[in-house]
């Protein structure tokens, strides 16, 4: 009997500290061995020339959220894992929302339920919590962190998930005790509102003004509003997709200060900007996304956070919606106003390609950083380490084999997401994933899902490394 | 028939921006006249040795305002400019507070019959809006702008003042469309309310807790906040009784960005601490007011803000209950928790002796930064100026002599105020007002007070200098 | 007898904290009166529709100083003084420089020798400190400053001027002794130098370069070096022509600090930038000034610094050369380099309409800033206060008449200054002296210099009311 | 013949990202596998409930530097490597100091002869520039990097090492030529002088004075400086032994500017501060080291600093001394002034369980930020990666067995050092280093240094991965 099932050999193994040739043992789905030479496998992997990864964690995706009657959202968790490992990732972290008047549990059951069977990588939810009674409070927060649902996530804005302050206190006071992570969407919701109704006011309704309706200091206001709960609280929570200048810097200075205040960004907050918005008819409506897309001065503010340490993590929200759904044909009220076009943009395959190239391939941040933003940090943050985030001894075989020097042009046709358009089509890049490897299972080679649905397994997660107190 | 009414000969004449030896001569209540030597008026008086200031304005005095059925502020209109008066003012700024469900126009003129023919020296109204309705908003207000009330406000704390987000952008937009000022009290509702639960839920009720209850940073999001409506609305605003130096930071860093945010703060925080409301029994609920006095940091801070040009105001937010009211006698709700403890503390009478004493005579500010903070900026910020303000051909003669050499300690028993108690008892001061003139006549000499209920007038207000777009 | 000599009528007039219609009656060259109506005086001027100001005060101008044996500076102390009157001034602080190697007294005699007689304005010297020997240090200096010389000069640049750390810090330490001031010129004079040679050996010499050889770099340093000995020492200093962002960073984080950092900048920072220098062959070298013009980011923050207090006085740095000194006729190593372009400006002319145009009459900054940042501050500052600085009661008649309305082009034909060409021709301002009055006698009128030779004094000042300690 | 050399076998091993257990395969001195099992080993250790750590490297260490004809420095290469290992260390990079008129290519050989055929462990030599004269420039400094001396160090004070702002100018732009990396003392020559001159004057002349005659100040201004030179000169330094709140937030700040501005700490500037100079007699010359230790506020300071990512490495400074070079026993100078007292205290073996106990044992920093603080950073930063500063395949067998639960009380009477006394005298800490290996040889273990002189290696290195362009 060999002593490993596979060995990948050959390649350039990087951690979020080193960069080693190595080859790599793999036996029953986790890495056993990194040596000089690892020979005697039952299959081999020739990574030659080639970035061994660990898989990247998209610790921020939307998958099969109810929208409404008219429409809904164009991945399910077949499509959005196949997606997911085409793009390099082996684990996503889709949300189980709790629609107000309902049960969390029993939101986290059908959310389960739509994934059961059908992933093609390893999936765990964050639980998104909209209707924070005493009863989800007290008893199935505390049930269900239990259980494995570490963190939850919270929204400033949005008509049907918008908590209030104390709602907000409540949760952070709950997460305090449960040693959850909270993510936070930080928009003031009577702020956007107040700004709607202006611009609609003025006639301003196209899909552009969706950017001038929540301008950075809507973010700003709402990021310190949240980093100011949690410092009465004394809890750590995460501020989730942060745009632009203003919010960054919010953020740099709580943890100047000390405080336990996480943050993640996007790839759109690197590489779009609000003019994007501004395109013919409904063209816009392809880059409607909240936060929405900046300038070149933010751009630049958020670069200076992936390389100060600002953001521990680098999500992609894909949220995807085909374009009926969102240029008004399917839902006449987008024509009337910007309010009513769905918020969100496919991202989950393009995620890591768009920083490896913008990101290693230019010389802004190293292949260190490119593995903790992508990878490691997701992994610490959200519980999942050390099972998931490294290639180590003990890890899970979640490997992504990257071609450095690829040249690749981001276009929907080379896509697997159910999305119909890419706000990226036309994207040069440098750098490109040749194959993702799930528990030691080749599930993307070369463009194509290999994986089998169900492949994946729905994970529960430890608390998260920085919810704990530090320490040995 | 001679020249002048009145002449004041021989003192030191000190404006925001200079001090000069000069007699001063009036007629018909204003001054006419600043030379070497004026001679040939109906009536001299001596000011040799003392310093001639324009009158204290004190922009933040709250008088006879409703407290419920139980429990009344322990000053009248008659009472409260009496205690002016004898602290060197010559003009208070007090609030016509609307209660929810009324019209705002009405209180206006409630409030104007409760001062009608009591003051001793002149007043003249805020506007307190708690109930921003469509017809507040967009027929009361701008008609009571042009009818001179061109200050309102706001409160971001209290059950039956609170706005939320959305009700304090509405004010701010009719503000910036009728060139009005807004006052903001920043602390953040649902903050208070959950510490109060959760210290209350520990059995920490003293008076001492209240301090507990709205921590800094209760006081520095709820100033974010502000601060980031402004911007969106594009209007200035006045932050209110900034205790600390967390708040401080805000502001200076708001300026610092350009935008024109004004800020006051009060004696209570240059002098006072927490550990002043840790008494016996209820001797705490002496110094209960919110936002609560802090530390020695923070009075640090305060000086800081107010050499560094943060402030532009120095206000006492006279407050007054008698003792009966706050230690439970008449309010036995008091005793079981902080939160039923009336906040507020008398000031109006103590306040110029303090900054002067605390800041000139201890050399921490000039004699024209003192003028500035205490009587120039509340004229120009609030619309009463070239009327009131200061010491010029065409001003009114409202005038106190000082003497800066006059060594006093601060007890209830030389006090004119209607509370029983003062805060500063037994604090000991140089520098002190023994006279005062509003419009020329005498109206306080040598700690009597000597004008007559009813000399003073009711003024309407000019928008403020710093509402109004600048140039000349 | 008349009770005045003088009175003018009509006007308003200006403080740096007021404006008030008031005539004013002048005795003796004092202003004696203010009043809503000065009758009975010898001589009236009809100031209707005028502002009234104090005479300008230029802290910060070069006359006749030695320059080598080829070049002269273009002004001598009769032509210097008659622009500064037609400009609106009525008072200015040029320098005695010490050479090295001689008596710092004997140069203050030789300067008031080439003074003397020749003044149409009241002048005060500053003293260049160029070798601060111990005889200078112990027994010179505070001679000198007991004599109304009481505030230096130090460079830390040019090869002819530079002190070392360790002389800074003498110089300094004497000046907290003496209670006297020092004004710093920051630029680092060993940057300069490697970057002035590296331009020259890749042949970058045209007058355009003298910008690259001095970046803000080279400022900002220089400007924290003297902060931080300033902070070591515990004595307040001036920081003159800041000239960018960087450096006027610099000095707001030291005054947010709480140390007493002052500082200066001119009309070349807020309206010329780098490009000026790039002209045809040796046009630009009529833009060469230290430190150089930035961009367009520094002049908005010498803004900023302008209206949030940052800087005290807004000076010229009057330095005038004619046409023929810089371009190389009379120097031809000008043409090998910009390092042989004589350094500066002519300006004291035009610094009045400058900033009273660009920042009074396009709303940036108040009256009262303008006679704050143009009068009191530099009297206050340089211990000539009471004296001069402001329009008050006993305060010498220096006085200006300022259309506010009245458009003028800057050209070099209606110009007295002794350069033979202006670094602003063409520049439309609006707002414009129409008289000026130099102790009660009109000595510039409709651009006309109607002042004698010898009208104006030489004066010795009081230590500053910013070295003294604060208080009463 | 078996697989492998040795084995270290039950062990968590931890990297500046990861902690995992393994098992290590070690085969002519390298790491050639991380296993779960490794089996066959020619012999084993037993690493059960011991942390795996690569080894400790110390880039920051005098060793026989010549220090004038009276004293001399406590280790020579023998003792102060023997004392590295019984630390925990693997490597450490002393320096080879040029003396003023001397070939620095001699002192590099000198030093060399000094250290050749003594070392227990590797030791790679930065050089000291003290004279830079165009052949060191131009020559020699080339040629020395290219033969693998890749790092420099200058200084800003000291009589016989400092360099003026031109000398630094020079060398930085040498440095960005070479891509060498370097480091700076930063205090100011010339404050230090005044200050020295002052407190001797009044005759403050215990060693106590010491740290008063370099306040934080004159770090802070000499750290502004050598920013501003690198900012110009656009190269890459290393801010060496920051101690202060002051000179970290000029650090912080440049990086947050987007400069390659790098900072080192040491364990003094956590645990010491100035008072403990105040002892008895000389007892205070125990604790003279410069940048001298400060308070309370500046360790917290130096905390946020290595929490936040501002301090890439943390070494010892260490600079031995026997007592009586310091109490003026040989040197009788100290006794007159702190001026002459040797600055430097002993550290190279206390580092790491300092840096362990009060961070990792108490829970300020994680395991993966103490070794990247210790050991990877300074591997990358000085060109030893990826020989040397982790545990992966390739790397060099430099591995510390370290008992973390193990507690230890600091005492001379355990230590290895040259030095006959330790500023850490009964400092009780928890975690210790139990076992060293160099290169896969035990060359320390349980207290006992077991390896031979002459088993180190002297590393000639590759240029810091911070100095190269980044990217691929």
């Amino acid at each position: 009997m060999p002593e490993f099932d596979l060995a990948i050999r050959g390649g350039t193994v990087v951690t979020a500290a080193d960069t080693m040739k190595a080859d790599i043992g793999i036996r029953d789905g986790r890495i056993v061995a990194l040596s000089a030479s690892v020979t005697g496998a039952a299959r081999e992997i020739d990574a030659t020339g080639l970035l061994v990864l660990p898989g990247g964690i998209d610790s921020h995706v939307h998958i099969s959220q109810y929208q409404g009657p008219d429409i809904s959202m164009a991945d399910d968790f077949a499509s959005a894992t196949a997606a997911a490992a085409a793009g390099g990732n082996t684990c996503v972290m889709p949300f189980a929302l709790q629609q107000r008047g309902t049960s969390l549990r029993q939101c986290v059951e059908e959310y389960r339920a739509l994934a059961e069977g059908r992933c093609i990588i390893d999936t765990a939810f964050h639980l998104i919590i909209s209707d924070p009674t005493p009863e989800v409070l007290g008893q199935e927060l505390p049930a269900l962190v239990k259980d494995g649902y570490t963190s939850f996530k919270v929204f400033m804005t949005y008509d049907d998930l918008v908590l209030n302050d104390r709602q907000l206190l409540e949760v952070f006071d709950v997460a305090r005790r449960e040693q959850a992570l909270v993510m936070v969407h930080c928009e003031g919701y009577d702020a956007i509102r107040y700004m709607t109704e202006r611009l609609e006011r003025a006639g301003q309704t196209r899909p552009f003004f969706h950017a001038a309706s929540r301008p950075q200091v809507v973010e700003r206001e709402a990021a310190h509003r949240a980093i100011s709960h949690a410092e009465l609280v004394d809890v750590p929570i995460v501020i989730v997709h942060v745009s632009g200048r203003e919010a960054m810097e919010q953020v740099r200075w709580a943890q100047q200060r000390g405080l336990k205040i996480y943050a993640e960004t996007c790839p759109q907050y690197i590489t779009l900007t609000a003019e994007d918005l501004d395109g013919l008819n409904m063209e816009g409506a392809k880059y409607v996304c909240s936060p929405p897309p900046r300038d070149a001065d933010s751009q630049a503010a958020i670069w200076e956070g992936l390389t100060q340490g600002v953001f521990q993590t680098f999500s992609s929200d894909h949220c995807p919606f085909r374009y009926d759904a969102v240029d008004g044909k399917l839902n006449p009220k987008a024509r009337t106003s910007f309010r009513w076009v769905p918020n969100g943009i496919p991202g989950v395959e393009t995620r890591l390609p768009i920083l490896f190239s913008e990101g290693v391939s230019k010389g802004r941040i190293s292949l260190q950083t490119f593995v903790a933003l992508t990878a490691t940090n997701h992994a610490r943050l959200y519980g999942l380490y050390p099972q998931k985030g490294s290639i180590g001894v003990g890890f899970d075989a979640d490997i992504t084999l990257w071609d450095p020097a690829k040249r690749e042009t981001i276009r929907q046709e080379i896509l697997h997401h159910g999305a119909d358009y890419t706000p990226w089509e036309g994207f040069a890049v440098t750098g490109w994933p040749v194959m993702t490897l799930s528990r030691g299972v080749v599930v993307a080679e070369d463009g194509k899902v290999t994986g089998a649905a169900g492949h994946g397994q729905i994970l529960s997660r430890d608390i998260s490394d920085f919810a704990r107190p530090r320490g040995l």
